[in-house]
This record gives C-alpha cells, structure tokens and sequence, in this order.
C-alpha cells in the first residue's frame, strides 16, 4: 500500500523504517533537518503536507499540538485514504471529528504504547514498536475497514493491536500512562528536595521508577492536561491504595503488608 | 587479600565473580545446591560458615533475616577480619552492634545500589555492580582501616563508594529505596484492579514503574519494615508533593503544572 507519514521523529520515523519493507512510504516533516535526515535514511520526503495524498493511508504522528490542524488540512482531500494519528489522548480527537473538523474523512487512532528517552527521528527504531501493544481506537466516522486498515499496519511493524473505544482508551492511559507518569514526577521532585544530589545514592530501582519524570515537556503536558478528568480519578485511586500500605507500614501489620506486596508483584508478573 | 562471602545469591555471586580476579576468594552457603553452583562456576566453596576464617575480610550477603546470626556466629572468631554486610536497612545493623552482639569485630556496611528481577546465584552478574553507587556505613566498632577496606573493595568490583552514616544512609533509602518500592506496589495494585489484564495496554513506561513491585517478598517486606519511621515520612512528603500535581492537574493551572514538570525532568536528567 501507498503509506504517509507526517511528522517524522521518534514515534512516524520508526513507523517509516518498520513500515518501509511492508509498504510504499512517502514522508513528510515542517522541519527541514527532520526531512534531510529521514531522506538521508532512504526514507522518499516530500516538502509539503498535502503532497502525501493521494495514498491508502495516512499516519498523523507529529507533536501533540500539530495533530488537530494537520488532520484539518488532510480531510477535505483524503478521499478514500484512511487518516490514522498516533495521539495518546483520544478525546481531543473524538471531538474534532464529531464536531466535523474531518468532514466525511474516516479517521482512526493507532496508540502504540511505545517510548523511550530521547526523541527525534535520530532516536527513531523500528526496535521500539516490536512486540508493544497498539491501541486501535474508532472515531465516529471510522468504518471496520479503517479499523482493519489501521490492525493490519499494527501487525506489520511487529505490533499487538488490540480495539477499544475512545472513553476506554483515555480511561485506561490515565492509569497505564498518566498515573506513572505523574508518580514518578512526584518521586522525583521528593527525593531530589529531600537529598539533593542523588548520584551516590541512586540504584536501578530509583532510574527506573523516575524514568518517565523525562518525558519530553509538550508530551507529559498533554498526558496530564488533554486526560485531566481521567488523571484525577486515577490519582485518587492511588492514593487509597498507598494510604492502605502506609497505614500497614506504620502500624507494623504484617499480614496486611504481604497481602499487599503479594498482589502487587502477582500483578507485576503477569504482564511478564 | 582473602575474602570470605557468606551468602553467594544474587549480590553474593555477584561480589565472588567480580572480586575474583583481584582477590583470593572462598564462599559459603548454606544451601548445598548453591554451593555447588558456585563451585562449579570455579569459586572455592566451603561448607561451614566458619570455614571462611581466617581472612582479610567476609562479606555477609545472605537473606535480611539470616544476616545479625550470620555475624553473630563469625564475631567472636573474626579477630582483625573486618565483616562487611550488605544489608538494605543500616539501624537493625547498628544497633546489634551497640548491643555488644558483635563484641569487638569491626563491622561495616558496604550497600551496593544493585538489583535487577531475578535472584539466586543463577542470576548474578558482576556487571550488576559496575559503575553502581555502593553506600559504606560504619557501625560503631568500625575503624578508619576498616572502613577504607570497604571502599577498596567497591571500587574493585567497578562501584562508587559513598561514606555515609546509619541514620543518614536508612533516611535517604527510604527516598530512594523504599517509597519507588511503595509507589510501584500502589500503581500495581491501582491499575490492575481498575483494569485487568493490563497487557494489552502496559508499554514501557508503565512496565518500568512498576518493575519493583516485583521485588522477592521478604527484601520487600524488609526494606518497608525496619525502616518503617522513614519510610512513613517519605510516603507523607510525596503525597504533598502529588497533592500540588493533581490540583495543577485539576484546576488546569498551566504555570504550576509546568513548574513541576520542569524540576522533576531537571532533577531527573541530573542522574544521568
């Protein structure tokens, strides 16, 4: 299939290069470095949005804030090209198509729960979409063979697809996605008030709870904000839970404490 | 030097492989499938405790529970060995020692910031301690001597000691140790009983959060338990934290949200 792929850096260049030994893909990026870059890497680049179309599909994976206007420009000229934007809150999205900003353009979410320090497509691997999940998420004008469209590039890059709707999604991120994201922000600006400089005392179990204090500013931004109703409920969820383990803490109650440790690392393991 | 370990798991195996090529090792444990493990991968193995003296030092890195008997039984036979214990929690330690349980033995502290999932001496590596902060804590029989023995044997294995107190080295831990260990137990149990079956949607993120939930039972337990007053106030000192995350969350106060998320990114790439 003809696939293209506007905004490449971390996320759409490492869907070009997985997607590359699939599909026919023209890409294209505002930023001009970004588009040398990508051509350099054998990826063909076109110097304006609208020249990705026509094509079967369309990838939307620039920044958070680019992902509405570029969806705009796609619509009117999609035609019978699927529109696919990588968002991680899917509200924003639901409402611009149900409020007709895509017109007839049918116009669906893939979420690849995928990441990592840095950013940019010199961070760009198809490595980093192998074996992750991918949310396929319906707007109001997607039919099953945009959905199908959308699991079927999932597959192609090694992905799980697995379909949920637009409520389901943002409900389930704000705790797979915000609520860590918010935990280790809030690890990481407690301890670092409390000790100052960490270094001598930091292990890989403090790195790896405090890694997604990193997430790149515009991005943890939208998590938190574009998901806020979501973020809440989930941040009062754990609370309960941790007020329910400090209490064991505190009070030495033993049986409570393995209670919650053991469901807590069965929980863990399961996703192993 | 002769250097005895007690304990030959995870960090036990690990000290043996890594200190081998600079010292003449001997190791004991208790567990005869152990011993032969370790014998076989070429460490001299013994197969009483008080086997591994005489010499220069014994490293005691057995189970929480099996450490003050540990040192209990080699004290009165250590003579000028300095005994170094790897243990995650320093007053339990210290306070033995005050209590005249060591008698006159120089005991030390030597506590590599290393772990990784798994355990046993199957899973112990020397590239687990390379470049890792290693905190040196003295007791109250320890000596200058004893203390630099420690150091020294830190850097032999790659690691960065750091001399630091009982009480600041447990008030520090409980930062940097137990409350990730909290938060990843609290997420876990947050997020599966929300959700379910998470691995559709858990990426990286989410699996590095909560990657200590799934610390062995009884490190977790201990690591909560006997450092329980600081582990109360650490929780405490993160919930105001998170507490200013949700209402700038919830109120969508945009200047407060990116303050925070800007000194917890500082604070984090500051580790690097």
């Amino acid at each position: 299939m003809r696939i293209g792929i506007a905004g490449l850096g971390l996320i759409g260049g490492s869907l070009a290069q997985a997607l590359g030994g699939h599909h026919e893909i023209t890409g294209h990026d505002i930023d001009r470095g970004t588009r040398d870059l990508a051509a350099s890497a054998g990826i063909r680049m076109v110097e304006r949005l609208d020249e990705l179309l026509p094509a079967d599909a369309v990838i939307v994976a620039t920044p958070v804030a680019a992902v509405l206007p570029t969806l705009a420009t796609l619509a009117p000229r999609a035609g019978v090209c699927v529109l696919i934007d990588v968002s991680s809150v899917r509200a924003p999205v639901e409402s611009f198509v149900r409020g007709g900003g895509g017109g007839t353009a049918r116009i669906v979410g893939m979420h690849p729960m995928a990441g990592r320090s840095g950013s940019g497509f010199a961070a760009a691997d198809p490595a980093l979409l192998a074996g992750r999940p991918f949310l396929i998420v319906p707007t109001s004008t997607a039919d099953a063979a945009a959905l199908a469209l959308a699991g079927a590039l999932a597959r192609d890059v090694g992905g799980v697809p697995t379909v949920c709707s637009a409520v389901e999604h943002d409900r389930i991120l704000a705790l797979t996605s915000a609520l860590p994201l918010a935990l280790a922000v809030a690890l990481s600006l407690t301890a670092s008030e409390a000790v100052g400089d960490l270094a001598p005392f930091a292990g890989p179990g403090y790195r790896d709870t405090t890694r997604l204090a990193d997430t790149p500013a515009e991005l943890a931004m939208a998590l938190l904000r574009s998901n806020a109703a979501n973020a809440v409920v989930a941040i009062a969820r754990l609370r309960t839970t941790l007020d329910e383990l400090e209490r064991a803490v505190a009070e030495q109650d033993v049986a409570a404490l393995r209670d919650l440790l053991g469901r807590a690392s069965a929980a863990r393991q399961a996703l192993r």
